[in-house]
């Protein structure tokens, strides 16, 4: 059976890139593997649209996400996190685990944070210290104002910690680390980056780096600081997908990174438009171009459609938590181009069909073909 | 730019097979290389469905064809041709190459070879020695009645030698070597063996390995007796490629031979059915089940297509010789699946859009989904 993966990470890698991490292993305490380490960093930070220092750790997103609160909050530290979803909900528990007092702010899955809402807890809390968000919500496929928001807390309260899970994000959409006033910014390897998992990415600035500076926290391997003035990684960093790292972000930067983003934008469009025109209901208030979030019909168990579509080889997402059996998500991040839309909603069409759930067929896939045309 | 190769030959080679072959080089005067070598052949005999002898050449699926010609037949001695193709045509200038005299029965691009018309050339010409054939003619997108060509050979013309270029047959298409009187069965790597190009295939019955005895041609490289004597191949064998048809062969007895044929003949319904649906014709009058020939429409040159498409990352072919511009060729032998099918007809239909020349744009793509959804 031929595979066909169009899950919102881990998504496929390019040919190229896969046959550059199998080149031979460089040991890591080498001026060869330190001179790609140093160039991988500088372009991420054109990817980032950032002038903060980068950090790697060989761990999946999750890692970045846990430094970034283990180094910043201490004990007893007022924080504010944003759930939407499940990845919004992981934010709430690693402040509870590292003894921050978690202010969440709780939104239904498919809505999205008001920039408000923000502004009031903390006219509330005048004394947080962070606010803790995603770009994009990978289990709804919410894209979050962080730009707003960044700029309120840059205006109102320029103390404050603004840290972005852009893991689904960046790379396929812009977003603009400094003039939002990220300051700190998350990505991991699998996701727009289009490597295999292993690898997560931060962007640091200044006002964090001050504020983890001071912190009392337990942490060692996550260890921002102990990064920094490491010349190579503090602990033995993951070789392969760094130099994977250098070949996918220089294959970004050659494509043009406006065109990246115009790309994902369009493959986006045409898959809301094509499930639209099927009668089907997205999920989000403000979809992500990096994945589509869809309710399934009514009496149809998301999982028969998921099945469907991977007996034609392709394998799409079914919701997380209480969405389990009632969405689907299709990722378009990374690694995708027109014609891997144009089939991935024909096979759905043909799943829905087989469900007797298809009462638009050729519809959607039509729709597509006239937005992926223009 | 993501790209998706439909032509016929190369096509596209399956990542765990690409994989096989990037192991470590093995020596070719080896017990392990021999092992492999010798099981690779017993392989081949169940693709073929034949008994017979199987000998491989590092070379294209030419060389194989030269070596049937070669070997076969002494200076002087008639052969017929079936030309109604860019194939067919190179079966007569090898035989003339090696002194042969050459007896070609021309059909039409696009047209089948007639049983009769061999038939009455063979009784006209009683001494004649062989018939030089396609199974698939990859010029047109034609599948020749080998099965009955042969069957009638082996009932009149007993001592006449079978040949058959199979080389974009032979896994896709049921070619039953042995039941059909197959005295020579050729074909190459870079087709529905799903591997690089390099390696030819020959399947020789005894009684072509007779008159191969006899011979007393010029031939050195493309020496059929003097590779079943070697041991494990007369010169260096393509070690990689050796290992990858391994593989490949292994895959399609894996998938199952039958069910191989019966993807394939699916495939191909999907596609002529599709390209019908938006108004086009077949060139071919009996198509193969391994690619569709299409007429360009009315008025549009073929290229234009061709580059749109190429425009969405999917290559397709264009028509040769004459047919340049005026049909293209969209292949679906080897590592395809139904939803590259889908891929392909929705890009056709928007390159088709783009050109004012799809009336009936999206009911090639719906009547694929539909074939492809029963």
């Amino acid at each position: 059976m031929k595979r066909y993966l169009m899950t919102p990470g881990p998504t496929p890698v390019p040919e190229d890139v896969a046959l550059y991490m199998a080149k031979p292993i460089v040991h890591h305490r080498t001026d060869e593997f330190k001179k790609v380490f140093d160039e991988t960093k500088q372009l991420i930070k054109r990817l980032f649209k950032t002038e903060n220092e980068i950090v790697m750790f060989a761990s999946s997103g999750t890692g970045a996400m846990e430094a970034a609160v283990s180094n910043v909050l201490n004990e007893g530290e007022k924080a504010i996190s944003i759930n939407a979803g499940k990845f919004g909900e992981r934010w709430g528990k690693l402040i509870r685990a590292f003894g921050g007092v978690n202010l969440e702010l709780t939104y239904e899955y498919g809505d999205y944070a008001k920039v408000e809402d923000i502004k009031a807890l903390i006219e509330k809390n005048p004394d947080v210290k962070a606010v803790y968000i995603q770009a994009s919500e990978t289990s709804t496929g919410t894209f979050h104002p962080i730009d707003e928001i960044g700029l309120m807390l840059k205006e109102k309260y320029p103390e404050v910690v603004f840290v972005v899970d852009g893991i689904t994000a960046y790379g396929a959409i812009d977003v603009e680390t400094d003039k939002w006033n990220i300051d700190i910014g998350i990505t991991g390897s699998q996701k727009a980056l289009m490597l295999p998992p292993g690898l997560s990415i931060l962007s640091v600035s200044e006002k964090a780096l001050k504020k983890i500076e001071k912190s009392n926290n337990r942490f060692y391997y996550f260890d921002i600081l102990g990064e920094l003035k490491a010349k190579w990684g503090n602990y033995t960093p993951a070789v392969s997908l760094v130099f994977g790292l250098n070949a996918a972000v220089k294959k970004i930067l050659d494509e043009g990174l406006e065109n990246v983003f115009k790309r994902h934008k369009l493959l986006a469009k045409a898959t809301r438009e094509a499930v639209k025109s099927l009668g089907l209901k997205l999920l989000s208030r403000r979809p992500a171009d990096s994945l589509t979030a869809v309710y399934s019909p009514e009496g149809i168990d998301s999982s028969e459609i998921i099945k469907l579509m991977k007996s034609y080889g392709v394998e799409i997402s079914n919701g997380q938590a209480h969405l389990k059996g009632k969405i689907f998500r299709i990722a378009h991040l990374g690694y995708f181009d027109k014609a891997d839309i144009l089939m991935v909603i024909s096979v759905l069409e043909i799943a829905l069909k087989k469900l007797n759930a298809n009462g638009n067929f050729g519809e959607g896939i039509k729709r597509a073909m006239e937005i992926l045309s223009e």
